[in-house]
């Protein structure tokens, strides 16, 4: 084994001691050592800042784009972004140690089922910094232990953050390998990593698809998988259409660049000469680029032809891609071929039409009569989110603490035996 | 890709074409279909027995361990308990559908949390052909496809109990793909198998050690693992000896080849002089094989001394390695170095002790004063198991109808745009 093998492997060791360690952690405790991390951001913005600069400098100078230097680049803004949402999560309930269920069987064995921390989490991410704080506060808060790795081309920012907040624990009494970074560049290292199956209980990897397809297939530890939102508003015959065109806009424009925001718009046949011109003229005001299916140009003559590519595309971008369906039916299997099963809206005043589209269309959220924006873990009540699960094992949709507990059943008896 | 890889997409396909539609099956229809399955079963007893007997043959001609025969040999009673099983598996409550939360937001948005099945469950087991009819049965009961994939050894048996409960689908409008078979022998074409993550929703891998780490190793698909059994009886210094001896006799011989039985038991110093030559004179009289640390053998004169390996070894026989502790961490140290997360007990009579145990201990079921052997679908009162998860993501302990379901978010506003 290599020497790197063996530091890496000694890191992990540490992590899964400390996270078995972390249930003795008071609710208390751990919310001061969350408050603390928040002040400790602020306190060296300065210190951040300049090691920041390091990464932004050797960004530029390898010519990355201008999109991911900005993703890379803190701000005092930003890390002040960064501590208010440790202090949210400081202020959220603790999800540790909840009774979920609990019942006893005619022996008079009670059975409690309980929430517990799953363990060791690992990330693996790219290049936004935020993702250490906000993973770190999101972990110790549900009584985890978190392995970071970000992207080597963040790599001084990382670090920096991370000294910074993991000095906060100690005093607290929380093992200081609680939030564990790995701070090697090397892609083969990654491999080994995701082979610590015995060390690592869930990996949750942030990023682009090219990413989370790496890791899924190289991970023997279990992957939460957030994949891309290839969200769909179906406008229904029976839509009211001025709603429409309000979710329409605002699933589409409020915010294009987020994995909740439409990228596909199926239009029933009977409503899409009504509709569609005024949807073109709203859009078209918003610089909205679209792309139709055949019934669409005939309708919306001189825009794009949507190619079949099309209908699969995540854009983040202001292009919408259009299809006139022949009803809800078309609709459903539409979504259920080409959708990444993230978010997915129906408008209809027809309460049947409606409950069949939220029934049958296999996505983590589907909504009537309301915008498919309202995916994430504040808009829904649950706080902050670890991202949103495009999986539909362990968690589903937006992934907050509660997703980050998995159970134990604690089984108390008086000499029960099995007969 | 090979004419076969060609066939067994087909396959696939056919089964998440099914999953969607199982979700408009009525729970009346799917149980009517699952008793269906049992009444065909005791009717076909003797064309199965006939297919059984090839496999029976063939394997005995290859020379298979008599273990083996054994496990895969089926008699007039064991088609008679599969039946059984299906039976009581449509007496259960459906688990779909069911409103696992729901409240209202500040804007009036209704989010309802909802139990839908995980959609298409892949089955990949070894030479047991009752997993057949049992897996078939609680996957539809849940609303899901399945697809099998046995053990090379069975694939008569196999096909024969597939042919026969398959074909009580279509009467009650369920497609025959729902229960879907995939009777190729390679190898290499279950690799491709757990490769197809579009089709695919999760893996649930029935067998020895061996072949779930191989599953592990080759699936892009989620895997839910059910691994060794190795569950431990901590013995603390205020156990009531009587209440140990009886739970270490049930927990160790009442059924020792079972993955809840324990293989080690742990002696807390202060009782170990005292206790000790009582359990040795009970476990010895059913002939149960003693392997101690070298505190134990100081103890219990002549017995073989344990080694390293011991302590992770699942012996699924009547062997029992024993070490002397000095206190609960120890034990609680010892068992989640050592353990298999499964199913872990201590005895004492002193309720702090007995609360640290159950908090820090990290498996899926910690008991108090009563035998491991609970752990099991029908002790919980959960109804059948799919199996006993030693994972700790989507589901942990006994996998029944519950855990062989995920949820969705169903959204209804009124209109509602994201600020």
């Amino acid at each position: 084994m290599k020497n790197i093998e063996q530091k890496i492997l000694n890191l992990l060791k540490a992590a899964k001691e400390a996270s078995l360690k972390l249930g003795n952690i008071s609710a208390r405790d751990k919310d001061r050592a969350i408050s603390a991390m928040a002040s400790e951001l602020l306190k060296n913005t300065g210190y951040i800042l300049s090691e920041n600069a390091k990464d932004v400098a050797l960004a530029n100078k390898a010519g990355i784009s201008e999109a991911l230097v900005d993703r890379l680049t803190l701000t005092q803004k930003r890390i002040k972004e960064m501590a208010d949402s440790l202090k949210q999560v400081a202020a959220l309930k603790d999800p540790v140690g909840k009774i979920l269920r609990q019942w006893k069987r005619p022996n008079e064995l009670i059975i409690k089922k309980v929430s517990v921390p799953i363990g060791v989490i690992g990330i693996i991410y790219e290049s936004r910094p935020n993702v250490t704080s906000d993973c770190a506060g999101l972990s110790l808060k549900s009584g985890n232990a978190c392995v970071l790795r970000g992207g080597s081309e963040a790599i001084n920012s990382n670090i920096a953050i991370h000294k910074v907040i993991a000095k906060c624990l100690e005093k607290f009494g929380i093992p200081k390998a609680a939030i564990t970074m790995i701070d090697v560049a090397d892609r083969s290292l990654v491999e080994f990593l995701l082979k610590q199956d015995s060390l690592i209980d869930v990996i949750i990897p942030r990023g682009g698809e090219s990413l989370i397809r790496y890791v899924a297939e190289n991970s023997l530890i279990p992957v939460i998988k957030h994949y891309k939102g290839v969200c769909h508003l179906y406008v229904d015959k029976d839509a009211d259409i001025e709603m429409a065109l309000d979710i329409m806009l605002n699933a589409k424009v409020q915010r294009p660049g987020v994995c909740n925001a439409i990228e596909k718009m199926l239009v029933h046949k009977r409503i899409a000469h009504k509709f569609l011109p005024k949807a073109a003229g709203v859009l078209d005001d918003k610089g909205v680029e679209l792309r139709g299916c055949s019934e669409t140009l005939k309708i919306l003559k001189g825009i794009k032809k949507a190619a079949e590519k099309d209908w699969y595309e995540e854009y983040l971008d202001l292009i919408l891609a259009i299809k006139v369906v022949n009803g809800a039916d078309e609709a459903i299997a539409h979504i259920n071929k080409y959708g990444s099963r993230h978010s997915d809206a129906i408008v209809t005043k027809n309460k049947l039409t409606a409950e069949r589209f939220l029934k049958e269309v296999d996505s983590a959220c589907v909504y009537h009569n309301a915008s498919t924006r309202f995916t994430d873990g504040y808009q829904f009540g649950m706080g902050a989110e670890i991202g949103i699960s495009t999986d539909k094992i362990h968690a589903r949709g937006p992934m907050a603490l509660e997703e980050l507990c998995t159970y134990k059943y604690i089984i108390l008896g008086s000499g029960q035996l099995r007969t």
